[in-house]
């Protein structure tokens, strides 16, 4: 063991994208590894005893002695203890009790079952993480999306349906997309969060061992949970029941949709046809082994593979809903991959900051393939005015014009104007009717004040400044 | 097509639990069937020319015109038409054309994109039928868990983790546990309802054809949309952007999972070794082809299928969270297999009811159950006892008692009376305790109390009385 | 029950993709409606007594009787039935046996447990299913596959990898692709179908019951498979071990991946900006409701979204490989839906064949495209050359190159022949290397012969003529 | 990076089931560690050199130096360069050149893109690690299923369905069971590990730079892949086609399934009442935190929770069927998660192996359970034999003997003794049918020939001796 290496890992996470990674490893590692489980199960360790000694049930110069051992235990001992009696809880218990005086002993894990421990550690990891590490790199990721939304809020672009030209839009309010979409999910994030519950009623949920001492088990219960900024769950057995964790999950897993389907859609941006965007080199950097002047949207690739390899794993949550009686174990090591949907999220959400940060917006592309297909857009509001205006079948009458203007090549106003048939209706249009029918740059709805209206509203919901 | 029967279906929802299902049929057909989408289709039409009419932009007579077409269209019509023309919101504003009055025609479906019919009328489905029929059904199945739950308070059981006898509860308590989670998804699914989100923004979400006449397009939106009892979107492109419904999905799967946990325990009851519960038979109905003495606990194995069936389906969702650009059509025919969801655990929740509404609970088996370990379940309280009244090792001391009253066949009771070594202890115990020590089946916690209180809580939580 | 009709359908596969298609309906029904299981597991009872009364078991005139009502016996009296007894295969033997007379009753079902009917059944179905239907709707998509890929053979086309331009390939390259892994999923469905088993050892599937009246129960069971053109499973319990099954709606779940992405790369090559693909429009047939003129992929798109529907449910395969002891009842409903997947599958397929069929591909716009990186793709073959002829660090040189020739627009061949250090390298290139170095559209390699070969050999080992 | 240790890494394979356990990790850690992904694309590159020299393409000299350098490169020297570089393989090929004489370096990946080496090194990964680690460990355990077998072919068990008695068996038939689901497994986890395919065709799979230098580019690539123990896939394009690794992940997955039934069985029968099996405790081991008499099967339950862990990836595996074009790189981070799937298989295979070895059978408990359904489960073969004697409706007739033997407490063989409705029949009874009748534990068909029979066959298949 002592010779295990970064390179000896299966997981690509602790090789690669969080164990390979100086930055993620810092932030992350506090919660998501295996020492951050011990440190957090021995935190609720410590909660115990507090309240027992504040309770009048354990001295308090046990529940020093106690507390400071919950500091101090490492996952090194643990491991050693439980190599020996194969019992993980168990373990981290004698290693805490090895660090005490052999009188203060008896108190360490007093009343407790291992998933009292296990269950109220995990959620309290899982409520700190998304808290201090998932969100905010999701408001990194935010901040950027609003930023371009808003500096491209008037910059057009063609708006697309089916990969195929459909009316105009402008960048900025495509990227408002997103801005609503990552922003709801930070929200509901936050709120998921909240709905973390603990536990400490024992063997089966019923506080049989704790009301031997006590008369008022939940009380004791609520007042060990406060310690780690925790409530008990509205029910427990021998473990909290799944739905706030699957909650929460479902949520993380969305979260990676969300960002996926940006990935998608800057990668197809990408795409040498179309180049709206791109994304600048960094220095030494090297596109392809045999190709060095392509410029491949990998790190939308990356994101979108994270989102694949991620999103099936929701139906395990599913699965774990599902527990013999007062708990099978068959959710035990299932519950230990958890913490890598969290490193997934924030390994997105990193990339996709950074990467977004450095977008290029090639705004003389986008005009280009608005061009187009320009005359074309204008028969929708060429359809709409004729509707509005009292034609009886102005979808058939466009139909019919965008057909003769495809075979002519002259602009289907032109033909319009022309025509002996519209003429009734071309006499009672407005201005700004006609406007754009004109010009097909102008038919962009409400699209630029959209995009500033979104993020106006996103930065103040999630107080982005 | 016209002698398509039940029997020519492929799916096992239409020729076997729903549609061969003659109360489900009736509770759920005017939501989740074709003619259901046609018709929250048709009210989506009838919506906005009420609406053009009260704002001027269409005369009151053409709107009544429309409003009763929408209300008269049927099914047949649009499937013919679409036959025709190949596309299905085209067919759907043909046919209801097709019944007004040429000079009023033109109003129909006016600035609308397919989307905003299909999209909004898929959100006021949902929201209406989780709250009239899922919400009543999964209400009824609470309502006969809590009252087996009070019924069974006191009831005593082994409780088991993994499959193992632990200590003691009641069956109240073990309901409770079912009554929580259950009651938690009723009020998330409300609240998911809730969320259900429409649009009338048009071919790519920026309101370009509104615009042409209004120069507050999302006023007229919001207006539209409060006919249909719904809000806009915070942000839609072609179609509303996808999270209110995955949502909502992952909340209805996992009352899936809740439903399936429940199933389980209750058929690991049924096992002939245990059978502590079993369901009374109903009237000329056969247990097994070739063993008719059999009572197999089908119908709870056909709740865990289900949920076997769906749960998977939830990655789906996450799928079609990815739409390129301002839309790719990929979740079109995905979403038409959504009310399938619906079927899934309405089906599942009117079985359940049923079932458990004819529950026998075998109290003695129980009792005898319970007895078989009940020396041996006292280890625990001993543990905890000795420990709180200061033995220094009270686990390895419970061990070493254990084993010789499984060898010995003495009550770890006695022999503790007996012990030396614990003498110290015992002399210290209170008379709570020592009743505790001497009999098992005191040994439930706050099993029956907890069992009380969640009911309690559940019933003015949900109104349930 | 009388009036159910299309229209009352939830499953989109009854109301519209298989139910409300006339010619799936055909082809599909016989397999997997709900008639087509009663039809199978009758032929079940029926092959048992033709066996019996072969071994001189029953007399000759009972099997006879039982036979003919084996064929004569309606779903609408099974499922009468079973709402009566709510058992379905009892429902079905006491259909099958009112339709008998008294005297020879007993011979229905003799010995039989309810699942050696419904697995054997299902067995044979899925078999016949699989050769019959879904691979003759697979090979119509290979030839259509063969075909373009030999027309195209020669075509021109960029190839693309990340979407961004990489170097030439041919169409029919492209296609050829598809037709390989086309014909191995044809090849391993075929294998997977003649893998189903079937069971005739009843109860727990030790022959309990058969053994009662026979010395060699397997032999009795292998008679009865034969006659059903099946094998018995290599073990099996109350049901058919899951495997053989998992493992056929493996090969067809991997079918849709096959076709999905088929249908992803025509998608995208129809994109706007790309348009090297189209499809004609069929007469009278509408784009868009609001966009006469787009030209949707939607059929694509719906291939994509039958596979994001089914691809999660494999799920549920491995879920059902675990069945409690000698089998659980939770598999009963979820192999109910089973025969959806075939429907996926074969409706895939004929949707594919019908638009390649009359795929519109547009060899000036493959020309265009490539031309616009035609310079830069030379980057490669460049590269090739140079490392080849013995330049110490090619990559560097390329890279470098590739960039003044990005900034000068000069071709890179050109760069190269000026450049001083690279002329040692260019005098000693051959005539076939220079060629290539001066014409990007040379540089496919085999591309064109290798689509003629992968399309003769699938021609052959599919028998495709 | 330095102070990477097990207890940083997030994946529970890594800091536990793998990482952390010696055997696995010696076992594994040359075909799933990051390392060992370095060694075989290094080997892909050497194999490539020796090629060239032989076809006279590369100076001996050059081939021996990049063979020496691509046995010695370090994963540290390729991370270091790629952190500067930001390409994996690129970064591969400088570590390999550094240790190069310069002269020599041009001939280090020349012709090859970065995915003829990487997915051919996986494929040469994944055939080795099937057959060289999976398969022996999965032949241990089918070692012990079969040792198992053979030696309770004859203990009396009671057959259990939908968990409820049903009819005898005996234990060494019920383990049959999993030997014959394990074998066939086996069998083709071979199968789809000889189906594995590499590629040495270039960039878009065209061989479009090895053209440029040798008229068969298909021969060198055939040559290439046969000194790496490959084929060449039937089609490439920059990648393998994605189905042989599909396949496998496939069969793998459904070994999962296998052994998580398995363990489902055992835990079921280690249950309270049921008690029929158990696990060996091992010295020290403690069962419980606060119930040292416990036994609880969480290894089985480990199992279990690695194939619902598992078992829903392999939809990811049909998502990245999906590669636009010639490729999209989103399957490539998801690709590096594939050997966790293998270290799920080998660990699970492991530890059963490892319980299995030392289950105590407790053979009373089964004659015990048996003897609590022993009379009624005779209903069976007397429906048998009374319908083959030719009673009418025998189905009927036990289940009123059924009722009335649950009511007397008489064995229904007497009752039937009593019956002037059945004597007709019981008096033409054969001496076996009455025996078996007589006593229920004479009715297990060919249960103890079977378990032999499965047995033999399967030590003969594998080689097992």
């Amino acid at each position: 063991m002592d010779s295990f290496s970064l390179f000896d890992c299966v997981s690509p996470l602790d090789f690669r994208y969080y164990g390979g990674n100086a930055k993620l490893l810092d932030a992350l590692s506090p919660y998501v590894s295996e020492k951050a489980r011990v440190r957090h199960e021995a935190r609720v360790e410590a909660a115990l005893v507090r309240v027992l000694a504040r309770r009048g049930l354990c001295p308090p110069e046990a529940a020093q002695a106690i507390e400071r051992a919950c500091e101090e235990v490492t996952p090194e001992e643990v491991a050693e203890e439980e190599r020996r009696i194969h019992h993980n809880v168990r373990a981290l218990v004698n290693a805490i009790r090895a660090r005490v005086p052999e009188e203060h002993r008896r108190f360490v894990h007093w009343t407790l079952t291992s998933f009292d421990v296990i269950d109220t550690a995990m959620a309290a990891r899982f409520k700190r993480m998304t808290r201090e590490v998932v969100i905010p790199y999701l408001l990194d990721l935010e901040r950027e999306l609003v930023a371009i939304s808003e500096r491209e809020a008037d910059t057009l672009q063609m708006g697309r349906t089916h990969g195929q030209h459909a009316v105009p839009i402008t960048f900025g309010f495509a990227m408002a997309e997103h801005v609503a979409r990552l922003g709801e999910r930070i929200e509901l994030l936050d709120d998921a969060a909240g709905c973390m519950r603990g536990k400490i009623s024992g063997a089966v949920g019923a506080y049989n061992a704790s009301s031997l001492f006590t008369d008022d088990p939940e009380s004791l219960e609520r007042e060990v949970l406060a310690e780690l900024d925790l409530e008990p769950a509205s029910h427990s057995t021998q473990i909290v029941i799944a739905e706030p964790m699957v909650d929460l999950i479902h949520v993380l897993t969305s979260c990676l949709g969300v960002m996926a389907n940006l990935a998608d859609d800057m990668r197809h941006l990408q795409r040498s046809e179309i180049a709206e965007v791109g994304e600048a080199f960094e220095k030494d950097q090297v596109g392809s082994s045999t190709m060095p002047h392509k410029r491949n949207p990998w790190n939308f690739e990356n994101v979108k593979a994270f989102f694949k390899a991620f999103a099936p794993r929701m139906t395990t949550m599913y699965l774990d809903q599902l527990s013999e009686h007062q708990r099978d174990l068959t959710n035990s090591a299932t519950n230990r991959f958890l913490p890598e949907v969290v490193v997934a999220v924030v390994a997105c959400a990193e990339r996709l900051t950074r990467i977004m940060g450095r977008l290029v917006v090639d705004k003389a592309a986008m005009e280009r393939n608005l061009e187009m297909s320009g005359r074309m857009v204008l028969a929708e509001p060429l359809y709409i005015v004729l509707a509005g205006l009292g034609h009886p079948d102005a979808h058939e009458a466009v139909r019919r014009l965008t057909l003769e203007s495809e075979q002519s090549g002259e602009p289907p106003a032109a033909l319009m104007e022309r025509s002996d048939e519209l003429r009734p209706y071309v006499e009672r249009m407005t201005d700004e009717q006609r406007t754009v029918l004109g010009d097909y740059r102008r038919y962009t709805g409400i699209a630029a004040e959209k995009a500033r209206k979104v993020c106006a509203e996103w930065r103040e919901r999630l107080n982005l400044d």
